[in-house]
């Protein structure tokens, strides 16, 4: 893994990922621990790299893991070499196992791993060469298509964002979370563009500062006004009627409808509901679950503790003091106003709505006719 | 103001602040601040050093400010040493007109000073060396009154704590908040004392980590089983089921029963009434304010952005960014249980069991008859 500083042409908004053929291949990835101090990009040539960032959060936010899941599974492959069609499918599993146990909530993970997978075995009968190139077709597929699913949903949007008034949301869901268009962010930005004006109240999303960090960067860059805010001000600010929208991204979305998504989200949608505050989750359709029928069958990650008792390194709470860290909550679908995707709006009953999307999207249909070929 | 270490003597719990009468007299402070990682203890020898001690939350809590303003005052005169009545009456008033504006919110700093003026105009025909005397007893008073409040409230609490289960909390509300025994976690004590098991979960409190930092330090001195989280967790951990009681202090509680207290206290109160978990204020009748009919007449403190903005002088957030730093809100009336003083629980209808507590107080009908002496 080498580091490099951002290339001159970096633009707004920019993928935090790419690809680049050099050498056999590497994924280069800006690595999001060092945000908004450094902009370092780091480069990736093994699955190990790959699992790696995503395990530290180099690269997080569900979109953006799936498609790096994409890649790394790739490199898994390219690093080996692989002579034969058994060797390439060998290497890519051991990648894939590897890649699926970084991190177990989002779903995007898990899904971009399935569709390499189901390209591989597509593939069977090529030479090692060809299926190395399918599986790393498929991956670019991935990107290509989350940045559209990304400009589709965001647009998508643009009604719910109050003009005149104020969103509040939580974490980071522009386009460092996601393929370079983000998600509830990705809302925002297209709502800026389409000539609205409002505010963005941005929780600052602990233990890892997602929105002090992230959030607050990407409003900086993209011109759009924010107010950073702890996570426990949020009731307050609800409470003061100011708010007309509250709108984050999601990591799983179960068939019912439940949401997981960064902790703190929960509570949120809590204080929305007591204050008849609109509450929406914007999420590609690769973040929803179909094989998970309810909020309580979604892995929940607990991070270790040191994230709550350290802040950059340094002890805040007294030596031998635990904490309890979960990444994650899950908020139910009672809580939500509705989904904003890449299919439209979906709005209760959700077990309806999200099953006619998922219908309708194209990659389950897909995956199914390969297995015929 | 000088600085010292703690004294080999310091036991547990032991107040966070001490009058000393060597050379004149001065307050000696445990300087919050600096907690876990080391005890210091600074000296103050004028109303201004006081009322930078407070200002900076070297020491902090409603009752703690309330005591350190009183002997603040008190130095406000004995460092002018006035020759005469009027001279120490001009020295008082400059002295309490600077610690009153060190912070608007919690109730306890202008009813001690309300108390010290009192005393001083019951002294009026005095000599000055006896009105400073009056006035320094009625501050020694104030510590003791708290004192002999926090320890009748912890044990007024005791039944409120579920045996074998959780307590949730925020902020610090233990000895450091007070004269020396707590309010909600003086409730926790009292509660191992009398031969409870059960577990605290501590909300870190952004942005000031006085979980962190100052409850944690308070729990393992006391043997207490506590569990750190961040406070966007609360929500989650309320869902599971698994948490009792929660239980906080207060900064300032209206007439009719509203509560000021840490930012985020009313996030806690909305999912403890989602979760049907029964939710407890305890604060001493000094934190009450009878002539303050409902929360919205309670001044909230905005704090400096930095606080929010960048963590231990490292900046967290990108150069540029604002943010929103209410430092307390408000929790209203419908979602308290109770409150547990040091004249027992007080139970709805508030506006007349909080009327019928004060009007059984002490200081109002003594204030009453020193003013017609």
């Amino acid at each position: 893994m080498t580091k490099s500083t951002a290339p001159k042409d970096a633009g707004w908004p920019a993928p935090p990922l790419r690809w680049s053929s050099d050498a056999g291949g590497r994924l280069e990835i800006l690595d999001q621990t060092l945000l908004p101090a450094h902009e370092t990009w780091i480069s990736c040539r093994s699955a190990r790299e790959v699992y790696d960032a995503i395990r530290r959060l180099a690269v997080r936010g569900a979109p953006a893991i799936g498609i790096a899941a994409a890649f790394g599974a790739c490199l898994g492959v390219i690093e080996r070499r692989p002579a034969t069609f058994d060797a390439f499918l060998q290497a890519l599993k051991e990648a894939t196992a590897l890649i699926a146990s970084a991190r177990p909530t989002a779903k995007n993970l898990s899904w971009a791993l399935e569709r390499i997978w189901e390209a591989a075995l597509a593939a069977r009968g090529s030479a090692a060469r060809d299926a190395e190139a399918a599986i790393l077709a498929e991956a670019k597929a991935i990107h290509k298509e989350d940045l559209a699913a990304g400009r589709a949903l965001s647009k998508a949007g643009v009604g719910l964002v109050p003009n005149g008034g104020n969103v509040l949301t939580i974490c980071n869901t522009g386009a460092l979370a996601t393929g370079g268009e983000g998600t509830a962010l990705g809302v925002c930005f297209a709502a800026k563009a389409a000539g609205k004006r409002f505010r963005v109240f941005a929780c600052e999303t602990r233990p890892l500062l997602q929105g002090s960090r992230l959030t607050m960067w990407e409003c900086a860059k993209a011109g759009l006004d924010a107010i950073l805010l702890a996570d426990s001000a949020a009731g307050s600010l609800l409470r003061t009627g100011r708010i007309g929208l509250v709108i984050t991204g999601a990591d799983r979305i179960a068939a019912n409808g439940d949401a997981a998504n960064k902790v703190g989200t929960y509570s949120l949608s809590v204080l929305a509901k007591t204050h008849d505050v609109p509450f929406w989750i914007a999420a590609p359709l690769s973040t929803f679950d179909p094989s998970t029928r309810e909020g309580r069958g979604i892995p929940i990650e607990e991070r270790n503790p040191r994230e709550v008792l350290e802040f950059h390194g340094v002890r805040t709470a007294p030596a031998g003091a635990s904490a309890w860290n979960p990444a994650f909550d899950v908020t139910p679908a009672e809580n939500i106003s509705g989904f904003v995707t890449e299919k439209g709006l979906l709005q209760p009953p959700f077990p309806a709505s999200i099953a006619k999307a998922l219908g309708r999207a194209p990659s389950p249909p897909k995956t199914k006719s390969r297995r015929r070929t």
